[in-house]
């Protein structure tokens, strides 16, 4: 690493707010080149997501309000890594609360970071097939209201491409992380 | 709009934390079923990217130091929209000011949400060709420390699916919302 990329210095780290599922963080920092601030951002300790595809060739995709947008979004199912979790876990847990539907194959996809400016959110995709839809899934967590949607790839690429889609960024990375395996 | 998908309702809303570019809001809301709790969000004017691609056919990158994520990564040029301009205005300045080239053809790639979990923020992606590397190039932001990266389509497809790309997700996104014109 040359001396034009040496790291900025942490100076001092305030936790401005403590949220259930990440803090906020406000630290003052000095550049290489001298300057001072203040740079805040999220705390997280990362995102399980599944892209999972039906034995008739559907992917599944979650239909939810989401208060920051006031609106409702289309999304892979996806949930937050607990402290006690690995992320293959999280995504096994919140596959089956969300849809209903278990999967039999799994498929690391990678990760990816999620909004690197304000944010320390690390996505962690998985492919999901071989699923079976359960008699009696899981409960829901209380504050979701989650409907289940299935596209065809064609049909969920058409959306994507549409520039309306409201599919968000994670679900459009993750489907192109999945698409060479179906 | 059915019952069961009525919107939750904002009892308070409390600027946390008032940033340069973007804020941190708490508000308590009830939902639909009754309960009631504290969500936070980022409040953010949304941001701009342009997959910029050379008459050679390679792609431009930068490649810069992300302080929530303590390290560089690989990202599309991008930049937050300003409150007196439209994304197509801040694209246009920022590509110039992070890469050097002006791009005389833009075409809107669309719209999408980038972490609808905790931010409003919105990415308005466009796709810049008919480049041109300028003599004289606008000086970079002071805080920023910004290298350009050139790939070929195949090279960075071949990164993404690595699975170790530090390419974020707003970046893997546009790369594919772009992908039909070249």
């Amino acid at each position: 690493m040359s001396a034009n990329h040496s790291s900025p210095e942490i100076l001092k780290e305030r936790l401005c707010y403590q949220g259930r599922k990440f803090n906020f963080e406000v630290s003052h920092i000095r550049l290489p080149n001298g300057m001072e601030g203040e740079w805040e951002c999220i705390r997280h300790p990362g995102g399980a997501l599944a892209v999972p595809l039906t034995p008739e060739g559907k992917l599944v995709l979650v239909d939810q309000y989401r208060f920051p947008l006031k609106q409702r979004l289309l999304e892979f199912p996806a949930g937050t890594v607990e402290s006690s979790e690995k992320a293959a876990e999280t995504i096994k847990r919140e596959l089956e609360e969300e849809t209903g539907y278990r999967a039999h194959q799994w498929q690391d996809l990678g990760k990816f970071p999620l909004a690197p400016g304000y944010s320390d959110e690390y996505i962690y995709s998985f492919l999901a097939t071989d699923l079976e839809q359960l008699d009696t899934p899981p409960d829901q967590d209380e504050d979701e209201d989650i409907e289940i949607a299935l596209y065809t790839p064609q049909e969920l690429e058409k959306l994507i491409h549409s520039g309306e889609a409201n599919v968000d960024a994670k679900s459009i990375a993750s489907y192109y992380l999945a698409r060479p395996y179906f």
